[in-house]
């Protein structure tokens, strides 16, 4: 080989592995391998391959490419019962030596003798009580340290797993996906907004900011020369069915061309996704799979779907069923 | 030249031109050349060298490369009055002929009669009625028609420009040089989310999603099919002084490693971002060239300066002078 056909061989052996560097394009290799090859996933792909072709009317720039998923029951499971609601009967259970007069007050009474049934019975307004008063009293910091070590060792009762590892593979493709597809992934969630900032970040690859949630009040005050951010003990902002749309707008401040849901309480967050001009994809995700995780929708109380799985139906909406339309739930342990 | 030379020199051009394509180290050339290279730009370089620096103790991630700016005196002017507050009496005064009410109820009355410094003299919250008033009664989407025009065409009476190119060109560069390190850019002003919004990605390159301010309360509604958000005449959130805390964990959920503002009302934005561990950049912008922009600090009704201003000097934070750390103040024309 003379000296310039060996400067070309290098040459060449140099572009070859920049080029490896380079992310390959979607179509080489399956993006969402977790997704049977039925309908949702091929509206999700040709949804993805409309918004982001260059040169057409449906092209979407990046800036508008604004995609918003519910967290529980969408991104990881909500049952039996909501893992923050899990969450704030350890907190209770925790705390409860200081706190003599939960022994007779509900929902805590009935909470800390373990019969959660009773406590639900008496309505979603006890649940907000109970988290609100075991997620203030502290700083912001101090509430994200106890969340996050609770989320990283506590084990799902029935997977035997810890918290941050079960969330549904097949939707952290997804995320995947649309990232590498120019989107901006929100979670838009019923859940408290810095319970879900403790993991959406390792668990899903979504900052802090990008996580729209329902809010205690807070107090900036001074310790002494330090300053320092009090979680109060009142709600702020409820961001569930109406309040999820508000909560778009007060937080990401534009309309996403995608939205994932489950439960009613994502109907208004679908519908003002959907009504927008220009290529739209609402998605429900319907929990079908008894075997692998749970079957509920129609007045379930936790994550009850009914209303709004019939507007799917009439709106032609996506419906993923996790039996059929996925072959993995849970990540690979 | 033979075949192998040739092809060795097509792969050199090649590998050249992809080279080109790749954003040069801020080093190449001054990221900052509106900036004398005086001590705030030797701050801001040297800060940016200190976090951006792997496998040292003082590197930061880029996911907790937060940094936020106030807006008002801070990316672009707010004398002889804030430019929302401008809009708001073009606003009053296109829709007075529907409001004969306002004729006789102040400060509508003193608007209308073109006395800005009655209106003013009663004060903040008649401020705050007055945009608040103007601003609601229409979808988020109306509104953000009627602000982005306005913010496009109307001129600014001493400077003979549209608000949307008065913005303050070190400012432009501050903001393009450190999203080129890593740094995600947030606005935190005490100003309306919804009017910044309307221009902030246009004019500084920040998404919607990333503009933290106040706002006012929002109504989900059907208008027969249609889904509408509606503005309502009542305060949501005040971020101003502590507010500019609360807002930042509320909408950001991470406390900054920078900050820049100009006024009193930054002060505990400013203290926050500073209290942090690790580097910390505080800077105060001073408003110190009465013939290029405008000089004020203490006792001014508007962007009043004066704890703050004693503030960063016992704590040593960065004070810059826009006479003398400044060679220009807005774009070219």
């Amino acid at each position: 080989m003379n000296t310039s056909r060996r400067f070309a061989t290098s040459l060449a052996l140099i572009i070859l592995g920049s080029l490896s560097l380079i992310a390959l394009p979607a179509a080489a290799q399956d993006p969402l391998p977790s997704w049977n090859d039925t309908g949702p996933k091929q509206a999700i792909i040709a949804f993805v391959a409309r918004v982001t072709k260059p040169g057409t009317p449906e092209f979407v720039p990046v800036t508008h490419r604004i995609v918003t998923f519910d967290n529980d029951g969408t991104l990881w499971p909500e049952q039996p019962l909501y893992f923050q609601f899990e969450f704030a009967i350890d907190r209770i259970k925790l705390l409860s030596a200081g706190h003599p007069e939960w022994k007779t007050q509900e929902p805590f009474a009935s909470l800390l003798d373990g019969d959660i049934q009773r406590a639900l019975a008496r309505g979603e307004q006890d649940v907000i009580d109970a988290i609100t008063a075991t997620h203030a009293g502290m700083t912001t910091e101090a509430f994200e340290r106890i969340a996050r070590e609770w989320i990283r060792t506590k084990r799902d009762a029935r997977f035997k797993r810890p918290y941050i590892s079960l969330v549904y593979q097949p939707m952290i493709e997804l995320l995947n996906y649309l990232r590498a597809n120019g989107f901006k992934t929100f979670i838009v969630s019923g859940g408290g907004v810095e319970f879900i900032r403790a993991f959406a970040e390792d668990a899903y690859g979504i900052p802090p900011d990008q996580v729209v949630g329902s809010s205690g009040r807070l107090k900036y005050q001074m310790r002494g020369d330090v300053p320092e951010l009090l979680k109060m003990p009142a709600v702020d902002f409820v961001n569930d069915k109406d309040g999820k749309v508000v909560g778009i707008q007060k937080f990401i401040g534009r309309r996403p061309i995608a939205a994932f849901g489950n439960s009613d309480g994502d109907q208004q967050m679908l519908e003002w996704t959907a009504a927008g001009s220009g290529p739209r994809l609402a998605v429900l995700i319907h929990h079908t799979d008894a075997t692998r995780e749970w079957a509920y929708d129609r007045g379930s109380r936790i994550g009850g779907l009914d209303k709004t799985l019939d507007l799917a139906v009439a709106k032609k909406w996506t419906v993923v069923s996790m039996k059929d339309d996925w072959n993995a739930i849970f990540p690979k342990q």
